[in-house]
């Protein structure tokens, strides 16, 4: 206990206390930013004067040597209130009060939020690689799968018929606005907190754009009260990743479905199906039910931190740092459930037989009748009764609409012609749904290819991303 | 009951169910942006030869004398399942089966999609006005308060002198995020979904883009699937109203605490301030304790979207209906936050004497103390102890930081010289944080310019957001 | 305003802040509790003395009056902060200052959690005979299908042939922990607060136990601090519905299923199906998705509130008046999602031969063999392999388990004898499997006749709880 | 992996599918419940005939040994998906065979609920402990502190004159509704799970009601498929911390106020408080800082569970795994909280004289005046104008109310006579307020008697509440 209170000649405190007060437990994983950032401060401190090179360097090869006993996984940290406090602590105990320098013009206040803001640099970069995966493989998937017919659904009910392409288009067009949203996270963090104290400044003579630039961030925050007690970039991460889950959920539950035998769209490979304890016959979607499930523990990390930050006065309080586990877990969450849908999904095989039957038993391509009638100048709700009349007839003769006689549809109305029917031919129904958004061939084709252009876009952003180790190697060897 | 069960031939429905399904309590508050979406998709309709032209131009006049019943407060709504319904049936029994024509190439799975588009970034538009309001009243007053000192807090203790200027300034950057918030909820608000139907496109030859040009959205949704069953604009929504509120709910709770009697660091004017059924003598901050209660109608908007959309299939359910409720509900209740808390800060007067006693009897310049060791050449944690027990010494001679006497420094450590006490000066002690987001006078007139760009930057913004009534006022003079 | 600020002799409130502090539009809802408590008040005051007998009798008149008019839908209430005031300066108009006398000993504090109390004791016994209409039903139904065969689901696949009887016996089970868990609601609201005041107590010589009588609750509160600042029992009350709606959710996601084409388990009538504005085709179980979604709003609640009490000082703090929204929609939610699933199940027919085809195709029986297998004194685990490979030799020669032969069998393991074969017989499966709560006859009649006596306790519970309308109508003739 | 598809024949997962779906990072804490429970059924099966009498002996000198290992601190858990799994593959490398037969007529679905009602029984016994404990503290505390007089507060400004036992009362009123919460949490899940199977019983001849006894629940489950998909007793329980830390949050709150400097109304031991690492003069009240935080995991938690059962099909689901992290994380969040504000409760001293000055220097008797003026027969509204008026008066002569003179007190009006100026008495107007759960002495000592009942009643039920340790040690010497 350096700082709380021997420090200031008190009592230590209560070890109860220490226990329950301490975010050691947590915030170890957060030693590498909290190495990188100490860099970054020392450097500035030492080209601005305010703690002298030979000492800086020493500070320097105490931090390098911390941050290698990391990266060989043989650090040993003391216990401490924090990891702050941790590596102070091991400083001092190789430098004596020389250590004592480097907190000069800092306080734990911005140094966390430092630590937090490269940590959630750090990991957007992880998710966006882990997304960027599943949206090729899910556009990869889509390309192959272009003449897999099957159902769409509204109510779980069959709708129209859609290609396999166009569904696996729509989870694209989520997972890129996941992608969305995890930019607007890596933009709200991507501001360098160093440098504003415990919360009013410092008087000493820093120099925090010098460590903005050190640590690569577009900018700095602008108020140190504000930036003391602020978790927006927190909650905005856990926001983000509650919003994925979601998405991922609903994909989780298509593919529970799709794995009944109800439906028996898909058939799960053996390395991915579980079996069960009691009944030897089973063949479960356990993947795909807990990556339904994980959206719970998402919203719970997003509650966990809006419920914390709630009617606290402004400036800094402790309760802060029950962000620690939130802020944690989110990372590991979300990269999981990404990393295993992808494997989950590539060992998936859609029964093309069985997607087809489910479209041609069904009447799917009713509203295609309605509008080959509005083609032929009938208002829509009009030819949207005739095509109702035909299905009806259909049901009640257990034909199947793309089976539909031209006598049978003479018997409704005289214009439900031959020419009208064809519009009832399940391949022509995908077909011919041209616009933008639709089941057309060259309609996916663009859907397809403007999310290709996401992930390379994607991939590009996360080069350009920097990273704590990158950062960290250049710094151990810039000029104090 | 045009559409769900009469037109299909069937029965009709139970009153009990229509009274459970319908939202036409919630989403008539739509029926602007219902209209508006409606005109744009006919006139479209109309240009691509889909609607006659003279049938179009009637049921235009049937639209705008809607519009025209609407703003003159004189509509009548008939009972139906929604919004949509109602106008169809209302233009249904104004020209008969030619209201049916408008209803081609749509569904209402995407109709309600724009719908909820449009009102969103209405809403967007309302909000940043309230935004920039607020921001600019804080900055007005952060002008006139730069020589109110105060102290800072951490863990509600007395931390380090600052100005008030230096605390609106906080504030402001809290709100400055807001403002980006709820830019990210425009951009992903900013796309046309009309046009792909139900689920799967039309085979009818719309255009989509020109539909978007109408109604003047950055880009059009990518897949049909995707679009009706997709609610991350509204998630978006609730969540940067969730993150406003809880910033709202801090400033708050600063108010509520320095409107007691123990801080006594501001006035409530009686115009504000609210009685007691009981005891006479109260004068109570109810405005700034509902603000800060009003967080949790926030923060339960956002989950109950979030519970609505896990784990539901992909494509459209009736379960998204359930979306109306939290999105009508979030800008009135962001909106009247907002005014209120402007209108509150106006009426509420900071007690300047009370103010600097706080910080005169406390030691908040220790701190500074510490920085004027350093600056001499002490390690950091050695200044930092040294300062502590000075503290401490005042603490027991019951002496104000602010009057400690040469003596009584010299008597702990030599280095506790004159020039070093005078970092004790309270107004020096503020002045002297010159960095960047520090309390110095240079730093937060830069802090304060800052804000007034966003104030400017937002203004320019919201000028820029195609509003409803326009939109509709150009397409009701368009040509068909 | 009587009491804020003209009582105070201070300026009246702005109209902005009046509106945004009202609770007026929403706690209207609540003044024939208000009115109920404020005779048993009344009664109390001028049983002990506190007012006199004719002012008392004056007062009873003007509540008297109030309350017919309510009755009669003639009410208008004045522009008041709450229904309090409005009902005081209801009074004041008729009576002048004698109205006056009412509010002795009492404050808006005290009166407004004894509003609540009766308001939620009210509602559960409105929610009770909801679940008991809903249990009452789901018991009927489950006699009737008895022979009704259909699989049991684990993982979304099917596991074990069950009876549909079985399946309603597990909704009953969870509706009959609904039902304790609002006797928990009902036993912790069940104290009367009346008579605390603001939240110290009186010096006045009242009487609580006598109000508690005349509004017959079971106790009073215990401490007079503690009661004004407390909601628990609207936490309690919205957690429950939470629960509750949670577990709606779940039958209603088996009925979504169950009527999809692929299950083809039910049929919903036409009266209850909805149908599609695009696609005549369409059938959909909208009720049912509904009932789904209410969860998210139950849920949203429960967190509003939750975040509402968060970290407030103790006492009462006017954050307390945001706990209104969710109380009063609480009722109503859940009342009405009880009572449309009653009559959606009531409509919904299954189709009986469809559910078998389901048992019958699969290996739903597997682990019957595996039993039977124990029985002969194999090990579980190796009773488990052998029927294991049974189905896969079955799943691989494609015949249904349920008609494997005994060449197939002893193929594999000469212990697989016709013995162990005849556990494959699907009905029989069903039928042996006799401990309690498992399918067999007599196991799901217990489990049924245990259930209609919940039906029977709870509604001799419901017929306990004191009433509103009956309470008002008592003391109105009651002694003063 | 034995069960899950070796077993069946199939293929083994993938590694990273187990990595993912395994559950026993988290439930190798089930294991000492996961032992009973599997002692218990065993004891069953063997009595029953179902597994011979020397296998039992066999199986249970396994489940023996590894109880030991457990307490020992020796044991090494196999990797396999879960704790049952991971058990079941010891005694199988103990065994044999032998091992396969512990696993008849029962699942993981019932038997991890098993575990998780044998947990969470043991939990609540916990956590009563740590209640009874605080509760304890709390009354006694009161007992010493029934003269130390303070403002309590309403909308945080003062209101009436308290004694700190009546506050430490109110807190104790707040922990004793936990005691009803947790009280009815132990009720939900007092009830035995296993015995159900899969989810549809089975067809060996077990006895639930036996192993029910073996295991000392009140009761048997009704229903099996109810039974594997029930999480209602975890969702009680995550839901009774939530509203106990929601409580612990505003007593947090309390002390974090009465903390600071303005307040002054406690001071923090050394031992307790923290210091800054950057402002030597800080003692800090991060103990209760982080206390109020902590109702932010509760209610995560909460939701978690929530959101993870919405819409779940009836049944078993693999999402029910993720109930993991919650119900595990509760037990020890709870307690943490209460046991470190029982010790941070006894390390706080109040300020006595500071606490009467605040009393002394407002006007928090004003409703004493009305009050002693309404027995002198004026109507309330009348009383509480002329006290209001006299306030202002005191206010505006800057003279403390309780220390008005007669003749500015008859300036005003003549009923304001020395009799009702007797009210302002301070210790007076504490000690007036006789009637129930008011602050005088009688009724302070009421409720304290009362809260102590309630610890001694507590105390009771938890020695009652069986214990695992107790009942493994019964259950290994029980007759096979």
């Amino acid at each position: 206990m350096i700082a709380k209170t021997a420090a200031a000649g008190g009592p230590t405190l209560l070890p109860e206390v220490l226990a329950f007060t301490s975010s050691l437990s947590l915030d170890r994983a957060l030693i590498r930013e909290d190495l990188l950032g100490s860099l970054a401060h020392l450097t500035m401190l030492s080209r601005r004067g305010i703690v002298p090179q030979d000492q800086a360097r020493a500070i320097r090869e105490g931090l390098v040597s911390i941050w290698d006993a990391v990266q060989a996984g043989t650090l040993q940290l003391p216990d401490e209130e924090d990891v702050h406090m941790a590596v102070e602590s091991l400083l001092t105990s190789k430098l004596g009060p020389t250590a004592g320098a480097l907190h000069a013009a800092r306080s734990r206040n911005d140094q966390v939020a430092l630590d937090l803001h490269l940590y959630v640099r750090e990991q957007c970069a992880e998710i966006f690689t882990s997304l960027t995966k599943l949206l090729s493989a899910i556009l990869e998937r889509a390309e192959v799968e272009s003449s897999t017919i099957l159902p769409s659904y509204t109510h779980r009910q069959r709708a129209m018929p859609i290609t396999l392409s166009y569904l696996f288009a729509a989870y694209g067009a989520m997972l890129a606005r996941d992608i969305d949203a995890f930019s607007f996270v890596l933009q709200q963090t991507d501001a360098s907190p160093l440098g504003v104290g415990a919360i009013a400044g410092t008087s000493l003579p820093i120099d925090r754009v010098l460590v903005r630039d050190l640590l690569a961030f577009e900018r700095i925050t602008t108020n140190g009260l504000d930036t003391v007690g602020d978790r927006d970039f927190a909650l905005d991460y856990a926001y983000a990743a509650s919003r994925l889950l979601v998405h991922t959920s609903r994909i989780a539950t298509d593919f529970v479905d799709f794995a009944s035998p109800e439906f028996g769209f898909v058939r799960l490979d053996g390395a991915i199906a579980c079996g069960s304890s009691m009944m030897p016959q089973k063949r479960n979607p356990d993947l795909f039910e807990l990556v339904r499930a994980k959206s719970g523990a998402g919203i719970g990390n997003l509650v966990t931190l809006l419920v914390d930050m709630k009617g606290l006065p402004s400036g800094y309080n402790r309760d802060l740092q029950e962000d620690r586990g939130p802020i944690l877990a989110t990372g590991p969450l979300v990269r999981s459930v990404l990393d295993i849908l992808e494997l989950g999904l590539s060992r998936v095989t859609f029964d093309k037989m069985r997607c087809l039957q489910a479209v041609e038993q069904d009447a799917t391509q009713a509203t295609d009748i309605a509008e080959a009638l509005v083609q032929k100048g009938l208002p829509f709700r009009t030819a949207y009764q005739l095509a109702g009349t035909l299905v009806r007839a259909c049901q009640d003769a257990r034909v199947p609409l793309a089976h539909v006689t031209t006598e049978m549809a003479q018997a409704i109305d005289a214009r439900l012609d031959d020419e009208v029917l064809l519009a009832a031919r399940i391949r022509g129904a995908v077909a011919r749904k041209t616009s933008p958004g639709g089941t057309g061939p060259d309609s996916v084709r663009e859907q397809l290819e403007s999310l290709r252009a996401v992930v390379t876009r994607t991939k590009a952003r996360v080069e350009a991303i920097p990273r704590v180790a990158t950062l960290f190697a250049q710094l151990r060897e810039a000029p104090l």
